[in-house]
């Protein structure tokens, strides 16, 4: 059960758009702390780029593994804020999220329930639809003002009904107590390289970090089993890297999240190959 | 009283324009650890502008009514350090304070007291100004070596002074200990727009957040009750959205300070309108 | 002894050049508090610009002696990480710290035994050698797969080396359970100017911080007794100064790191002189 571990040393993470040279993060902080003194609270990131709901939840699923069982999850990236965009909290198997519903707890998501936001003809990869919720996962619309700050304000929802979500849920109050059971929430499509009738594996850099690492999509998984070639930004890399450090000083290498990256030795990748964000990236098995 | 909640879960509070990339900040946590193991630190905000006391005080007040009763907030935006300027500790109704006595604890003063460092003709928004403590508030001057870190740096008083101070205040050191009672403290005008004879608020920008929100220091409460126009950056504004993602795409609400702000949707007004801090900002009432 | 601070209220601080706007940080404190629970986890700095080992241990140094007994520091700038380099532990009288073997370390290194390291006419200011460890000092090799999160990337080591390392040791593990012994750790010679033959102090800035003050290696212990003149950047500077806000505009003075500062009154010493990181700074005796 999660209750246990939540009980005893609740930790709360944060992952916003906010900034942190404003004051948005310290009155979430306060909120959670008012309610909950013995709160645990961990900055995920607030660096999310303004608005942009994918990135946060790329961001987010690769922290959400680290933590321990029971751990609640806020996200707060939330361009429909005070329109009529549910706020949810979720409940996994493993932790609990409190956010909007616009695709950003698709971190949580099991790949076979983000496969379906992908199908049909008019999906994108940042267009987050509507999904069931599999077995094991429960979902409440956030919809009772005794467990929000009042008054409630219609443009920081962080503040006055997610962070109260979520030290309400740190202190035990069940899920199910904080609004009505939904079944179905909106979720983005995986992060995942299409594989091409010709075999080559197509996907994207979904992130630029701060080394100028070019992060992809394609999954170590999805890899070819034989030697690869990797085409990014008008450039061919022969085989796989397993270090930043070694040869050659463009490389690509399967990286800590279990994704292609591309790196540079000593400097940034993506200053070095001029791409950035969506820039394709192509693999192809050397004698395919 | 505030000792209460001070002594069984003390939160102390960071406010400074230090940046987070030098070690400044993590010293002065580790001077307070030191003292008090159990505290529990929170970060306001590092990134005012160096030196931008009214910044400072206008952040902090809008994370302050967000803590619990007897949080210790430590600001440190000080560009006097080292000089004859008093370093303070400030007790009020709700929380303690510790900072230079330079304006930047205004953000805890009540507004009648504030009121009174902006009258007359030589008074400036950025002009702290030595003001009677109201009643319910007490401070003292900084001034017992034994609640010092020693030897007292010339230039860093936050970890020296302030950082042990809260630490002590946290262990439930009364505040008459820290040093000898003062009845007078430099306070900042309110941060609000005048009423012209016209009838028309003249406001400002106070601050530009990471989405490139205007705020103001056009109050709420201070808004005509009917249909209002708002000019800013040659642009005029017809009425007031809820939401930031409702139309217009620019327009005017009311934000989470309680005060007004000006939005683009999906973007940054300040980029789009042209406009930064201190520019003007005017509302008139439709058919005035 | 170290282990009684440590036992009870395990402090671990974090120094990495990982930023904040990528999960990497977020994953470390999971993987920490997934393990100790009650670790009070700090940071010192994210921002070291990435894979500047001499920065790092220059940003640490500053901050480790606030820390209280027994404090655990974390240290991942680390260029080399999967490569044959090592990953240590080290216990000093006072602290324990985690991180790579490329110098990093050395923040907590006794100045007998960086010196040691600057020896010989191959020596350089950025390059780490072994030195045998000084009295009282002992580090292991980490090696021991049971103290690391499984699998183990060859890109994070941060993640699933160093810090299940830090965790382990702040539960009480012994230093020596977690490896074999080494007797000789990379240093990097101590950040500290020559005098030259002729008695001037002949030093560098080694950090530009956020106020564009200019921090040197010229210690305030070596400066001449009698009334100085400092050259940097082209303009000559007489005497010192106490505090940044007396005349002149542009001064010298000894920072809270007990070092030599040239800063400028309200503005950024390093914009108004146009120099930067690596700038030679010259101190003369006045009547020399």
């Amino acid at each position: 059960m999660v209750g246990d571990p939540v009980n005893r040393s609740p930790i709360i993470t944060l992952t916003t758009d906010f900034g942190l040279a404003d004051p948005y993060v310290a009155a979430m902080k306060g909120v959670i702390l008012s309610l909950n003194p013995a709160a645990t609270i961990v900055d995920v990131t607030h660096q999310v780029r303004p608005q942009q709901v994918a990135l946060a939840a790329f961001l987010l699923a690769q922290a959400l593994p680290y933590f321990p069982l029971g751990t609640i999850h806020v996200v707060v990236v939330d361009p429909g804020v005070g329109t009529a965009r549910q706020a949810l909290a979720l409940a996994t198997p493993e932790m609990l999220l409190v956010g909007p519903d616009n695709g950003v707890l698709s971190a949580a998501l099991p790949e076979e329930a983000r496969r379906r936001a992908g199908e049909g003809p008019e999906a994108s990869e940042t267009d987050a639809r509507r999904v069931e919720l599999p077995e094991g996962y429960r979902a409440v619309a956030l919809g009772r003002q005794r467990y929000m700050r009042q008054p409630v304000s219609a443009t920081f929802h962080g503040r006055d009904i997610f962070a109260p979500a979520a030290a309400h849920l740190s202190l035990g109050v069940e899920l199910e107590a904080l609004g009505p059971a939904v079944r179905k929430v909106r979720a983005l499509p995986p992060f995942r390289a299409r594989r091409r009738p010709d075999g080559v594996l197509a996907g994207r850099v979904l992130h630029v970090d701060r080394f100028g690492n070019l992060i992809t999509d394609i999954r170590a998984e999805d890899l070819p089993t034989g030697r690869v070639e990797v085409y990014v930004g008008g450039r061919r890399i022969e085989g796989l890297a397993r270090t930043y450090e070694e040869e050659p000083e463009i490389k690509a290498l399967v990286g800590s999240a279990d994704c292609l990256e591309v790196a540079c030795r000593g400097g940034s990748a993506a200053y070095r190959l001029g791409v950035d964000v969506g820039a394709a990236v192509l693999v192809k098995e050397r004698d395919a």
